[in-house]
């Protein structure tokens, strides 16, 4: 963690493990249901990696993202099927013994119980949980994820995710609170804007400026286009103060001077 | 490259550059849409990274993916503005010079021409081009991308980067083409299912089989619940043999057998 102006920063990575992410055939969602949870609590996702389905791709991503940040999020493999790996491959990660453990295993049984479901010798293969980990309940599907070092696996169906972050919220410890400004301007275009921008950027060196370009089709087939501007901070008037200067910058584009 | 039984396998990585996607604002499609532009190639997406607009978070992202990977695409970060860092850190990724490159002006000047656009200093900051980068067009906005080595840069607007991967296509060279079948089980769980999908892995060591919960709600607010069956593979007939009995499997689970 690094300390700032306006208190320390604080930053995640996450990892999802997903052919079917990098196949193309599902988009995932658990990167923007992440960044959503953290960033009330001031922690700042970033970076990601999507792995495919692969040991030595897991295992690598999980070193290198948990050196680099305070905390990192694994995001699917948890589930009974023979393409499950996360859980041996995070052991591994850390260099843990990884066998089923009597708390989990505790866990599924009372699940399965409850539902009225035989635990298969595949089922019990959720209850393997690295030495040293805390177990993350999951209120959703009962097998629970687990928590080992600044490691926090997670299962990759979303709704199972978002619950389990509940039980991780509490774990974290949070930074500054980055709070965001929004400026969307019609009928403009990035190169109109670029040189104020940067201009205000180096004016205000504490916030984070970003310009985001959008085209969309109206419903009578025309091209409209325009760029949101967005600002991030710790400082709530100097945010004010760049949010009034974004404004400001509309006045320079009107529809007149710049064309489609 | 690496041979296989059915013909060489090509892969690929991706850099999406953007705070805007690890703040959790914008939900990125540029990976979906690139995995999908590939996949008939017989280019198989493999990793991918997303990086802050930092510059030496996309070199070290463009070192990494561009060692590992045969072809790397990167999206975002080329427009005109102070944030758009991406040539050049892709520049120094491969210790290249950088500077406005006259066909790149040539291009602009051309386009803004036509559309009667004062072609300012910040809009000339799109004509920066790496030494023996070649320009890659750009149909929508006039700008263009470019490649160097085997890293195509592309521009961040999902609309454009689209748009750019017309002028990228006969630059690749695929591999063998990957065909997948999908068979979605309705009330089956993913516990029911997992020892006879790993028999049917071992059984078929060329397809990769992949197995995804599912969760929704019925209108009438009820939990349905089901997993979705994928195999993979470069051979039909093994493919056709796979999904036959990926269908049988929904014979043994039949509602009354299994509880939501």
């Amino acid at each position: 963690m690094q300390e700032s102006g306006g208190g320390k920063l604080v930053f995640a990575g996450v990892v999802v493990i997903g052919d079917e992410i990098l196949s193309g055939r599902t988009r995932d969602i658990n990167v923007q249901q992440i960044a959503a949870f953290l960033s009330p609590l001031g922690i700042g996702l970033k970076e990601v990696r999507i792995v495919s389905d692969a040991r030595s791709a897991i295992i690598e991503a999980v070193c290198a993202l948990s050196e680099c940040y305070d905390y990192v999020f694994t995001t699917g493999g948890i589930g009974p099927t023979h393409d499950d790996i996360t859980a041996d491959a995070v052991a591994a990660a850390f260099g843990r013994a990884i066998d089923v453990r009597a708390d989990a295993r505790a866990i599924l049984e009372r699940w399965y119980a409850r539902i009225g479901t035989e635990i298969t010798p595949a089922r019990l293969r959720m209850a393997r949980i690295p030495d040293g980990a805390s177990l993350i309940e999951n209120p959703i599907t009962g097998a629970p994820g687990f928590q080992l070092e600044n490691v926090f696996v997670l299962a990759g169906v979303p709704r199972i995710a978002r619950g389990m972050l509940e039980d991780v919220a509490h774990r974290l410890e949070g930074g500054a609170i980055t709070h965001s400004v929004t400026v969307r301007l019609e009928n403009a275009r990035e190169g109109d804007l670029a040189e104020a921008l940067a201009r205000l950027q180096a004016q205000y060196p504490q916030v984070a400026l970003g310009s985001y370009p959008w085209f969309r089709e109206t419903e009578g087939g025309a091209m409209v286009r325009g760029v949101t501007l967005v600002a991030r901070g710790v400082d709530h008037s100097l945010l004010a103060d760049v949010e009034e200067a974004l404004r400001g910058l509309s006045v320079k584009i009107s529809p007149a001077t710049t064309r489609p």
